[in-house]
Order: structure tokens, then sequence, then C-alpha cells
């Protein structure tokens, strides 16, 4: 049973491999750069992605991919924006996967796209263990959900590229050790770039926005 | 390919749900009520649990289960409070199951215990999909993850038998409508008992450990 199992799941990690690479060619060959948000439910995610597109869209043409398990709120947020989207409902999937994104991307104006931003469900493990054929992997967290989880959920920080720390104006109403939130993550990766931002009020968008803008190709 | 990759899947469901059988029967032979407690990362189960454990050691015998990705920072937590503890780390695996729930039971003075509270890995979605042999499955959510968490991760109101939200402390700082929070919960389970929590200030606290109580054997 066990070289079986073993078998059957490799066999399909593989076709999702594959299917990665597909995406990765069609974004490259129609010069998308691409980047992937993930977080835990309530991280701002969403809100994120709004203030990105609010200061990226007159400058480049952004398109976006919202995964959710269920209701398409996110994707009704982002079209309100006048930037094309997609909604992914897993119905019940606890991570998007590069089949799913392969779809999503039949769906889009690719021609008419430099930026593609992919929201994954929120979900800061599962997530990591997927390549949609995106170029970049950033990791949300945010101060509510405290300063230990770099070091309790190591996984997000291996695959990000960036790391935002949403919510940073509630850190007068929260014990948030900032060192201890750094710590594990300079540990793991010394050069990963960290934003501190607040969707609320603003704060700190700028420098993300300068970070996305230095990856578009 | 589908139909062997439908019968390693099933095969393996079925495995981890006689294991989950097994865990039940001894936990009912032992006269252990269970709880699995599963919420987001940082939406405060470990926070909850020490003041559960605070409020109902004085009359129940307390046994501890930890789940996390990696560290042993939560076990040591609720160490502190003398009641027996086990942590599990699942090493990246997204959830508890059945079979590494066992294993901690083994180490566990289930001979000693009326009530077992069980910390699932923080993550909304995984951990609803696996019974561990557990009596009530508790969700818990909390003000920073926004209002319309119930709606978009229905499959959390849909296994627990109670959901607790906590930080209401934060009320004041967070646009967060009770209403829009309520309704889809209500909508699929209208008898779904829910707690609102403050596990900094410990209002509410009182609600969950009647609950608790109305439900040991």
């Amino acid at each position: 049973m066990k070289s079986l199992e073993i078998k059957v799941v490799r066999k399909i990690l593989e076709a999702g491999m594959r299917i990665a690479e597909t995406n990765r060619r069609i974004l490259k060959e129609k010069g998308i750069t691409s980047f992937n948000f993930i977080g835990a439910p309530g991280a701002g995610k969403t809100s994120l992605l709004l203030k990105l597109i609010e200061n990226l869209k007159d400058r480049y043409r952004i398109g976006v991919i919202e995964g959710d398990l269920a209701t398409t709120r996110d994707a009704e947020k982002i079209y309100q924006t006048g930037v094309p989207v997609v909604q992914i409902n897993t119905e019940g999937g606890c991570h998007l996967d590069a089949n799913l994104v392969g779809k999503a991307l039949e769906n889009l104006p690719l021609e008419d796209i430099d930026i593609l931003f992919i929201e994954n469900v929120g979900n800061l493990v599962c997530p990591t263990a997927f390549d949609l054929g995106e170029d970049y992997k950033v990791g949300i967290l945010s101060v509510p959900e405290g300063d230990d989880k770099p070091e309790k959920y190591p996984v997000i920080v291996k695959v990000s590229k960036a790391i935002v720390l949403n919510k940073i104006d509630m850190l007068p109403y929260f014990r948030f050790d900032r060192e201890r939130f750094y710590f594990p993550i300079k540990k793991l990766s010394p050069s990963m770039p960290i934003f501190e931002v607040s969707c609320e009020t603003g704060e700190g968008i700028s420098k993300v926005v300068e970070w996305i803008i230095s990856k578009v190709t």
C-alpha cells in the first residue's frame, strides 16, 4: 500500500509541476510578472491588493486571480477598481493549484496584462507547497496574529520572496515584539525584504509598490 | 490513473477513519470528553485554552494535545499551568490526523483525565476535514480577521459544535459588523452557540466554561 501511495502522490505532484511550467511559459511569453499572495484568513491580502492596484494601475496593466473557498466577495471588490479579475472557488479546497490557475488564465486578457496578482485561499500552510507557475510568492502576516508566527510557520518564510507585515496601525493595541517577528525571518533568509504596512492608513504601501515595480520585467 | 487515485485516497481516508474510531473508543472507555480547537493562526486558540484551564482545573482533570508545524512554544505555555500536555510537531503538515493524535494519547495519563483539549494546527480549512476521534470540534475566530470569515469559510461552521469569537476587546478598533458575522452561522446552523470573548480581559470566558461543563459526561 505504502509504495503505491507514494507512486500515486508522486504522479499527481508531477502532473501539477508540468501544468505550473506551462503557466510559467505562457506568462513569460506574454511578458507578465506574477505574484502569489499567501496569508492566513484576515491577514489583509485583498486590502493590500486594492492598495497596490490603486498605486500601480496608472502605470501598469493589472490582472487579478482571486482564490476563495466560497463567495465572490473579494473578486467583487477588485472588479470595482476596473481591472480584469477571475474568481476561483475551490469549494472547500485549501489552496490554489496550477490547474485551477491555468484555467483562470484562459479567462483573462493576457495580451493586456503587465502584472498578475494571484490571491491564494486564506491559509498560511498549504498554499506554500504549490507552484502555480508564478514568479514570486509573497507572505502576508498581520500584527493581530502575533509576533510568533514566522517562528511557528517557517514554511511561509522559506518560500516567500518578500514578507508584508500588515495592520501596523494596530501595534499600540497588541503585545507585539518586532525583534521576535524579525529574528526567525532574518535567520532563515537574511536578505528577505520585510514591509511594515497599514492598508487602513496607507503607511508603508509605497515601499511594497517600489519592490513590485523593481520586479516587473 | 484517475480510478487508481480515487482508490488510494479512499484507502487512506478509510484507514484514518478506523484510527479515529479507535481513539474515540479509548476516550470513551476512559470517560474523557474531548474538544478539538480549530482556527486560523493567531485566532487565540492557545490563549483560550489557558483561560479554560485556569477556570476548570480545580474541578476537572485536564489533558492537552498541542498541534503545531514547528516549535514547542504552545506546549510550554500549557505546561506552566501544571496540566499534562503532549506536543505534536507536524513538520509542515497542515492539520492533525487521527494517527498523530492516537500516538499522543499513548503519552498522556488517560486514567487521570476528564477533559481533553486538542489544539489543532493554525488553519481554518484543512483541520475541518479530519476526524480525530474527538467529541466536539470548536471553531475559533477573532475580530481582527474580519466579519466576513464565517461566510468565506463555511466549512468551519459546518463541522463546529460551537463558535468562539475572540478579541472582542478590539471591536472599537476594527470595522466589524456583528450581524454580518452571525448571519451565515445562524443560516447554516440556527442553534449554534456563539461565544464572544476576550482572552485578554477575560470577558465572556465564563460562558464557554459553562458550555464545556455541560458537555462533560
